[in-house]
C-alpha cells in the first residue's frame, strides 16, 4: 500500500481492528447457531453478543503480544476475547478451524471493497453522463490512427466511457458475488466436527452465500477471477487517461486537467499544464492489472490446500482494491473538473481546411452522373491543395472555384456537404442506447 | 498456434476460409437491410443469397492475390465475391467501414469458439460428475500443506473440482456474451453513412446483441474481460492437472492416468508411468493465463482507435481458444479413464497408524471427565510412538493398552472413535448442494 | 507462429528439419567422443558422418511416421537415421537421455536465434545512427507529459535510441551466454551411465559451453532470463513505434512512416497516411513482453524434471524469438525511411511564440539586476498574451517593446536568449558518450 | 509493503528520510561542482558540507509541511535545507531540474538494495554449500516426473541450487550495473544550463556511472531489466522451496523445515509439521516475479517523458527489493536449518525393491551374450512382481533366483549392478564444476 493512493474509507477496511471486527461476528455467528444446534450454551452466544453491544475497543497489540507467545493468529484473537467475555467464551469456535474465520473475513473484506468500488463507479458513472449530454452535441473530430477522420462529439466520447464503465460495474457486481461466500467446514471441508446449518447461519448474518464445497480453504479460482475483474476495470480507467492525455498536448490542447485560476503554471511557461493526474492513474492501472497474473497463480494449491495463497493475498487484497479505489476518486475528479475548449476542438477539426467532408462531395458528384473516376480525380487535387497549404486554404472554397465541380454541383449543393450535422443524426440514437434517453 | 496442441473444429474456426465465410454473411445481411431501407435495390441481397446458397468454395488463393494487388483485406475479398457475383455484389459495404466487417466477425469468431468451449466444459463436468459418483464414499487422506490431516473421499475431491468447473462455465458464458456484439456504424462510430437499423438487422441474424456505441471499433474491454476469463480457467485445470501429479508420484500413488494394460513402462522400470498429460496441461496453463496481460493493455487504444490490439489478437485469438479447447479435452480425457486405487488410497490414510483419529480421542477422554491436559498427555505420548515407528505401531492397540485411557474409556468407546464413516456423515449433504443429488 | 510476423530466416530454425539436423549434430558429435574414449567403435562416429557428408534430406513424414508408432520423438529420430546408416548407427545416443539431446538442441536453437536477433540489433543501430548524426542540429520541441517544453534535436532522440538499443545488443549477448549450453548427463544428471568428456566434446564442436550441474534436463532460470531479456528488448521497441506515432499524429507531424511518392491517401483524404508499422509494433512488443511470464514460471520444475515447461516452449521458443525478429526488422524499415519534417518541428517549436525562451530572459534580467519578483511579472506578463494569442503573437517583440524590459537589457541582449544554437552547446558532447565521436 | 515480509536494513532504505539524505548528497556533490566550475561561489558547497557535518536529524514533517503548501518535493526539501544552512543554500540547485535529483536518487537506491541483495545470495551460497558438501554422497532416489527414476545425492541436489544462486548472483551484479547511473542534464536532457562536468562529478562521488544521454530522466529500459532480473531470481527461489515442500510431504518426508525439540506438533498429531516457509515464500515469488510487467510497461513513456512510471515505481521499488531480501533471508534459514533424514531417502529408495537398478542388470545380460529381447524379458518379468509387492519383494533376491538370469551372470556380478556407488562416481567431477573444489 503505497500512502498517497490511499483513501481512507478503504484503508481502513484493511486494517488490523476492521479484520478482528469480522472475526468476532464471525465466531459470535457461529457461536449462535452452535447454541441453536445444543451443541453448546446458548449463553455462550449471548455473553459475546452482549459485551459486543457495549462496543469495546480492539486491542491490537494486546492480541498482537499474545500472537507473538501463541504464535497462531486466530488462537491469540480468541484469547484476548475470552479475557474480555470470561467464561463463556470458551465455547467460541467450536469444531472450527482457523481458515474458516480466515477465509470468510477475507470474504466479507472483499465484499465490502466491492461495495465501496460500486459506490465508486457509480459517482464515476454520474459524472461521465454529466459531461456527456453538456457535450452532446460539440463538434470534434474523430481519430483514427491519431489521424483526422471524420467528426464526431465529445459527448460520444464521453457516451463511450460511460458505456465502458457501465460494464466494468456490472463485471464488479458479477466479481463481487464471485468471492462473497462463507466457509464454516472444519479442517479439510467435510463438516466432519461442525454441522452445516452453523456454515448456513454466519452466511445469512454476513450477507454471504454458502461455499458449496470448500477445502480448508475457499477455492482461489474465485479470487482469480475477482482480481482479474479489478485489472480489466483498471484497464478501462488507463483508456480514459490516455484520452484526456492525448486531449491536453500542447499540439491538441481540447481539453484538459482543471487547475485554478490563479494558480501558477511551472515558472514562467504558461502553457506548462500537465496532465500530472491521469499520467498518474495510467501506472496505477499498470499495477492493479499486474495483480490478476499472481492471483491466477494462486488457484493451483496443493491438495487440501498449502499457505502459498495467503502471502499473495496480504500484498494484493489491500493493494488492488485500495488502488483501484483511489485510481476511481481521482478520474472521477479529472473528468467532472475537465476543461474542455469546444473552440478549439473546432479549430483543430478545421484544421484541415474541411477534408473531412471530401468524402460527401465525393458520392455528390458521382451520384451527379460525374463517373467515379472523375469525381474522385476533382476532389483528391483539391484536397492536396488544402493539405499542402497546412490548412490555410478552404476546401469548400477550392470546390466552388473548381469549374469541374461547378459544372455538376451548385454552390449550394457543395456547401450543404460541408455540414457538420450531418454527420451527428444519430447521435441521439447513440445516447438513447446507452443512456436510456437523448 | 502448435499444431500438436490444436484440435480440428477450433482450429477450422480460425482458417482464413472460415472467416470469408463470416465476412459474407456479415455483408449479405448488411446488403439485406440497406435493400430494405431502400439504399440499395433488394436484388443485390438476393443475387448475393442466391450464389451462396450453391455452396461456393472460398478461393483463398485468388483473394490474396487480390489482396496482394490492393494492400487491403476487405477490399480484395469485396472484389472477389463481386467477380463470383456480377454486377449486383456492388452495393455492398456500402456506408461501412472494414473494421465493421473485422470487429463484428472477430465476435462470431469468438462467439463460435465459446460454444464449444462451453460443451467441452459440460463433456468434463459430465465425466467429473460420473467419477464423483463413483468414488462418493472412497476413503482417502485430506492433506493440508502436503501433510497427512484427516480423513476425505475420493468423491469429495471430484465435487470440488465439478463445482469449479461449474463456475468456469458461468464465467465463460458471460465473457461470451460480453464479446458478442455486433458494430456496423461507419468510420468514427457515428452511423454517419449507414442507418443504425442494419446495424440491428445484422446483429440479429448473427445471434449478436448491437454495440450501443463503438468508435471504429468494437471497445476492447470487452475482449480483455474474455481472455481475462479464460485466463482463470486455465488456473483451475492446472489445479486439477497439478492434484493429479501429486496423486501420481512414487511414493503416493493413489491414482495414475491411464495406460493401456499391455502398455510397456519405459524400459525396464516398470513403475515408470509418468503423469505426462497433466504436467503438459500445467504448461499450456500457464500460456492461456499469460494472453490476459496483453489483452488487457489492449484496451487503451488511442481515441477512436488505434491498430496496436490487431497483431495481439491474431495471436490470442486463436492460440488462447485453442489451447483451452484442446486442454479442456485432454483433461475431460484423464479424468475419464484416471485410474484409481481406493486400496493405496486407504494404506496411506493409516500409514500414519490412526493418528489422524487423535482429535477425537482427545474429545472423547474430556467428555469422559478427564482433564484436558491429562487428556492431551494420554493422546500425545502414544500418538508419538506411532510416528517414530513409522507407521508399524496402531494407535488404536496402543490406546488400548494404555491403562490411562483404558480407565476412562472402554475398548469399544475408543475403537468407535476411530470410525472413518464419522468423516463422511456429511458428504450427502455436499453432494446435494455441487450436484443437487447424492 | 502467426505467418504475416515471420520471417524466413527465423522460421526456418525451428522448422523440424532444422531440429533433426541438430539432433544428428549431437549424436555424431556423441558418439565420436565415445569412439574415443573406446565405449563404441570409432567406425560408429566415421558411418554416421560420412552418410551426412553426402548432405542428404531429413524425410520428415517418414520420421513422423516412425514416432506415430513409437510413441517417442527420439527415438523415431535415431530409427530411421539407423535405416539410412547401417548397422553402425546402433552406437548411437550410448548412456545419452532424450533430454541430453533435446535441451542441448534447444540451446543451439535459441543460440542461432539470438545470433540473428544480434545481427538485426546490429542493422538497426546502424540506421539509427546514420539518422541521429543526419539530424544532430536538427531542432525540435522536447517534451514532458505531451507539452512542450524546451528544445532538443532529432539527432538527439535518435541518439537515446541508439543508446537504448545498445544496452539491448549488450542484453541479448548476455542472454545468449545464459542459454547456449550443452548437457548429456543422462537421466538424472549424474552421468551414471555416459562419461563427462562426452558432454565436453559435443560442447565444444557445436560453440556451446557446458552445463555445470544438470538434472535430467538444463535449468530453467537461463530460459526465463532469457525470454525475460526479449521482453525488455520489445519494451524498447515499443518505445520508439510509440515515438513515431505520436510525431505523425495530424497536429504534429513532424514525422512519418514512409509512403512512397506515387501511393495514394486512403480515399479522397491526402492527410490520412496511418502510422500502421509502429501501432503494429506496439502490439508486437505486447506479445513478446508477455512470454516472460509462462517463462517464469517454468523455473520451478519437480524434482529432476518434469514436463511442463515443455509445452510452454513450444509455443514461446519459435513465437517470441520469430516475433521480436521480425519487429526489429520492421523498426529498422520504419526508421531507415522515416521522414523527417524539420520545417515542421521548427513550426511547432515556434507554436509557442518563443514562450521556451522565457526561462533564459528571466535569468538575464535577474543578472541585470532586477529583482527575481520583477523580472518573473514581467515574463509573465508578455508570456501569457502570447500564450492567449495561440501562437500569433512573439515573445521575443513584445519583450523588445516592454518598457519593463527594455530598461534592463538592449534589443540585442534579449534576442540573443532566443537563440537555438544555446540549447544545443552539449550535443556533441552527447553524441560523443553515445557514439564515440561527434 | 507488508512489514511481516520486510527486513529493517532494506526497509530504511525506502523510508523519507533515507530518501532525503541521498538528495542532500546529490545536491551537495553537484554544487561543489558548480563552485569548481566557477557558475557558484565555493562557499556554498562548503556551507552544505559543513551543515551536513553536524549530522543533522532531517526533519521529516517539517519538510512534508512545506511541500503541502509548495506541492513540490523536491522544493520543499530545497527550502527546508535552506532553511538550516542559511543564505549559502540558495545556490544549490541550479541549473539543474527535480528528475536530475529524484532519478539519480532512484539509481543510488537501486544500487544500495541490489548491494544487500547480494550480500543476501552470498549468505544464501554459503549456507547451500555447506549443505551441499555435507550431503555430497547422501544417496537419495532422483525423480523425474515425480516418479522414482534414478540415484542421485542430496549434496547433488544442493549443487544444482549453487550453480543456480551463483547464475542469480552474476545477473543481480548485471542488474546492479544497469540502473546505477547519474543523471544531471536539465529539463530536457540537453545540458542546456548546466555544464556536464557537474554529472560527471556526482557520478563519481556516488559511485554510480554517468547515463550517456538521458531525457529528463534516466531511460526505463534499464529498471524494467532490473525488475525482470529480480523477478527470476524470485523463480529460482520458488524452485527451492518447492523441492522443499515435496521432500516433506507425508508420503515422503526425506527433509523438513526445522522444528525446534520441544516445539509442538499441531494439536495431538505430531506428523503435522507444514513447510509453511516455503509455501511462504512460493506466493512471494508470485509476487516479486509480478512486478516484471508494469516494470516493461513502464519503457514507453511518451517524448521525453511523461509521469506515468512514477507511480508504479512507489509501489514496486520498495516491494521488490524488500520482498526479495525478506525471501532471500528466509530461504537461508530455511536451508541452514533443514532437517535431512538420509535414514528416510535410502528408505524411499530402496522402495521399489532395487527396480532402479534394473537397466544395469538388462546391460550386463545382453554384455553376457544373452539377446536384447530375451534379456529385457528375464529382467521385467522379475521387476514386475517386485512392482506389485509395493516393496515387499526385492529385485536383487528375485533376480539371483532366476534360472536364466543366473545362467548368464554370477551372483557377486548381479550383486555389482545394484551398487549405488556406481552412480555416484561422477560427483566430485560436478562437485569441481560447480565448487571449484570436491
Amino acid at each position: 500500500m503505497v500512502p498517497r493512493y490511499a483513501r481512507p474509507q478503504m484503508t481502513a477496511l484493511w486494517e488490523p481492528e476492521a479484520r478482528f471486527r469480522i472475526w468476532f461476528e464471525i465466531e459470535a455467528h457461529a457461536t449462535e447457531a452452535l447454541g441453536e444446534l445444543g451443541v453448546v450454551p446458548k449463553s455462550a452466544a449471548k455473553a459475546l453478543w452482549d459485551w459486543w453491544a457495549t462496543n469495546p475497543a480492539i486491542d491490537v497489540p494486546a492480541i498482537d503480544a499474545i500472537e507473538a507467545v501463541t504464535k497462531h493468529d486466530v488462537i491469540a484473537f480468541l484469547t484476548w476475547v475470552a479475557e474480555q467475555v470470561g467464561d463463556e467464551a470458551r465455547f467460541m469456535h467450536q469444531g472450527m478451524t482457523s481458515s474458516d474465520v480466515l477465509d470468510t473475513c477475507l470474504a466479507v473484506q472483499l465484499a465490502r471493497a466491492s461495495d465501496i468500488l460500486i459506490e465508486d463507479l457509480d459517482k464515476l458513472l454520474d459524472v461521465i453522463k454529466r459531461r456527456a449530454f453538456e457535450h452532446k452535441l460539440t463538434p470534434t473530430i474523430g481519430r483514427s490512427h491519431g489521424i483526422h477522420a471524420e467528426p464526431v462529439t465529445f459527448g460520444l466520447k464521453m457516451a463511450e466511457a460511460y458505456a465502458e464503465f457501465s460494464r466494468c460495474k456490472a463485471r464488479l457486481i458479477a466479481a463481487r458475488e464471485e468471492v462473497a461466500t462463507c466457509a464454516i467446514s472444519g479442517a479439510v471441508g467435510t463438516f466432519a466436527n461442525i454441522d452445516p446449518r452453523v456454515e448456513e447461519h454466519v452466511a445469512e448474518k454476513l450477507g454471504l452465500a454458502i461455499e458449496p464445497v470448500s477445502t480448508q480453504v475457499i477455492p482461489r479460482d474465485r479470487h482469480a477471477m475477482f482480481f482479474a475483474t479489478l485489472g480489466v476495470i483498471a484497464s478501462s480507467i488507463e483508456r480514459l487517461a490516455v484520452e484526456v492525455r492525448h486531449l491536453q498536448r500542447t499540439e491538441v490542447l481540447e481539453a484538459e486537467e482543471y487547475f485554478s485560476p490563479g494558480q501558477k503554471g511551472s515558472s514562467a511557461m504558461p502553457h506548462k499544464r500537465n496532465p500530472v493526474l491521469t499520467e498518474n492513474l495510467t501506472g496505477l492501472a499498470r499495477m492493479v492489472r499486474s495483480y490478476a497474473m499472481p492471483a491466477m497463480e494462486n488457484v493451483a494449491l496443493w491438495h487440501e490446500r498449502d499457505i502459498s495463497h495467503s502471502s499473495v493475498e496480504r500484498y494484493i487484497g489491500p493493494d488492488a482494491t485500495i488502488t483501484l479505489d483511489f485510481a476511481l476518486g481521482r478520474l472521477t475528479g479529472v473528468i467532472d473538473k475537465l476543461l474542455v475548449y469546444p473552440e478549439r476542438m473546432m479549430k483543430n477539426l478545421d484544421k484541415m481546411g474541411g477534408l473531412v467532408h471530401s468524402q460527401r462531395v465525393l458520392l455528390a458528384l458521382t451520384q451527379a452522373g460525374v463517373s467515379r473516376e472523375d469525381s474522385y480525380r476533382y476532389v483528391q487535387r483539391n484536397a492536396m491543395k488544402v493539405w499542402e497549404s497546412d490548412g490555410q486554404l478552404s476546401l469548400l472554397e477550392l470546390l466552388k472555384a473548381d469549374p469541374d465541380v461547378s459544372a455538376a454541383l451548385t454552390a449550394q449543393e457543395i456547401e450543404e456537404k460541408f455540414d457538420l450535422g450531418y454527420h451527428f443524426r444519430q447521435v441521439d440514437t447513440i445516447f438513447r442506447r446507452v443512456f436510456g434517453e437523448a
